[in-house]
């Protein structure tokens, strides 16, 4: 436990060993968890949720530097192959991460996607609890925007920031009906162009009319259509996104969206959401290990004889997946 | 099972209740299935992913009109909340649409994200078997291209599409660092406009320097580079994806689009590869129906009052989430 004391007093490359630790889930991995669940619940995560192009990591790092000079120590996870803080960057991008990336209160990880349903979810709380229980006041998780495992990811946070830009043509602009419902605070970037105001309005418009799902027929063909990523969704909620326009690579409006954070994160606490949000992330982690956990202890009672021929019997469509998951379960002792 | 029988005649109706009654999973939804997978198989599964402001929908649109010209029964499974498919569209789009929503020979199916991790990669490995046991020669599967379950849902795909746009930022250029590793056939659409070229040669670039991860100190800290979203590049492939341009708008680059995907489909055939895949698959859809099934079991022994309970003390950080999961399954029987 030497190596979870050094990290809780922030010790950077014991956090990074620490991580690669949990992310192995080796022996030494449950005592760590245990450990350093007890000193979490500090931090705010933040969500920063945007389709490539809309500048969102620009956002993160301007944000970032934003806490940095209000003294916070600053995580920030990328999960998105598109992210400069994953490498899939230009040259330019990473010029400004430099900055973050030479300042010791700052702590970037990159999350790869493993190949396996669900894993980056969870990985992602992993390391998003080493960076609260190393000390970090505020964690910055960027994610695409688009797709479930994302969606999962953002709903973990305590605000998700929604990230658009104007003119990056209309079928981007339809992403909206669906991520809208995971916003708390909805930022137009790249405002200096042309069509902030558009981008703005047609927001505002979205918001007034609410996302709901409904089912139409269409030529015959049904169709359901506007369906809401409902994460947040479930529960009512009295909070209205604000809509703010930024220029992240000039830093202007960055401390409106440092502000209606804030705001939002007030509003959390003083209401029941906060607490809502936060036991259902809970419910949601723990399904998740006990997904992972129920399936590993079946494939260390089955001879991987066994589960090749079951595969071989469903490739020549003896038997169909989930037939051959109930014999398989029903061998167990 | 009259039902069934219908639905495996190509009954539209009953194909469509017959997709209801396996996602709602109710009581008749396993003998379903059995049944429909002994149909299955003969269906050529194509993913078409790709970013917002790619074309992808418009590309899937006419890529099924020119399967429907060689007399081929097209299916369209949109798993993207931006597609005009789901709904999420422009008028311009849903008018090209109106041609396929008309032809008995399309049928055209959008998957609602269900807010729960994985469940969508499944229920659209059910809609794709109904379909391959109705006599849908081609199943087009349109995803976003982002986000791991879309990921996991292209691997499931016989042939992967992956679109490109020219001028859509430096952001999204980046994308194909991690999605290059599921293409099969890559596609630059939109190619009457500036930059058609470049982005064909970047991408030929990118095919030529392999996406290999490696890690990489920077300014002391480290990050992994270049990770490739890894869905089929286990095992080693002798196939080099061809780059194609295409103007969808205009019916434009279809035909060598579909000599592609042909070729690819006899080059999976004369290897191992297809096998491999195949299997993959079937192994990835098996442990999937696993982990849901023994969570369910699982929450059935369950008290609801435990479940509570274990939330709260997880929530006032008494114990952590992997340990709470250890204890639940202690209990069991």
């Amino acid at each position: 436990m030497e190596l979870v004391n050094q990290a809780l007093s922030g010790n950077r490359r014991a956090m990074a060993r620490l991580i690669s630790q949990v992310e192995n889930d080796n022996s030494l991995a449950a005592a760590t968890r245990a450990t350093i669940y007890a000193h979490t619940g500090r931090a705010r995560v933040i969500g920063v949720t945007g389709a490539p192009g809309t500048g969102k990591s620009t956002l993160v790092c301007e944000l970032a530097k934003a806490y940095r000079h209000a003294g916070q120590m600053v995580g920030i996870i990328a999960v998105d192959p598109t992210s400069p803080f994953t490498g899939g960057a230009i040259l330019g991008d990473r010029i400004r991460m430099r900055d973050l990336a030479g300042d010791p209160g700052v702590f970037i990880r990159s999350m790869a996607t493993r190949g396996n349903l669900g894993g980056l979810a969870r990985a992602t709380a992993d390391v998003t609890q080493i960076l609260d229980a190393a000390g970090y006041d505020v964690i910055l998780v960027e994610t695409v925007g688009a797709g479930q495992s994302e969606v999962d990811i953002a709903r973990a946070a305590d605000t998700t920031l929604v990230v658009e830009a104007p003119g990056l043509g209309d079928e981007v602009q339809a992403i909206k009906a669906g991520i809208l419902e995971i916003a708390d605070v909805l930022v137009v970037n790249k405002a200096d162009r042309d069509g902030a105001a558009n981008a703005v309005r047609a927001l505002q418009a979205m918001l007034d009319l609410g996302a709901t799902p409904r089912t139409v027929s269409h030529h015959g063909v049904t169709m359901t259509v506007g369906v809401p990523v409902s994460a947040h969704s479930d529960s009512a909620s009295d909070w209205r996104p604000p809509i703010l326009q930024t220029v992240a690579l000039e830093g202007k409006g960055i401390t409106k969206v440092v502000d209606a954070i804030a705001r939002h994160q007030a509003y959390l606490a003083e209401s029941d959401e906060g607490e809502t949000r936060r036991r259902a992330r809970i419910k949601a982690e723990l399904e998740a290990i006990l997904r992972e956990t129920l399936l590993r202890r079946l494939m260390k009672n089955l001879a991987p004889a066994d589960l090749a021929k079951t595969v071989d019997r469903i490739a020549a469509r003896e038997i169909d997946p989930h037939t051959a998951a109930k014999e398989l379960l029903a061998r167990l002792p």
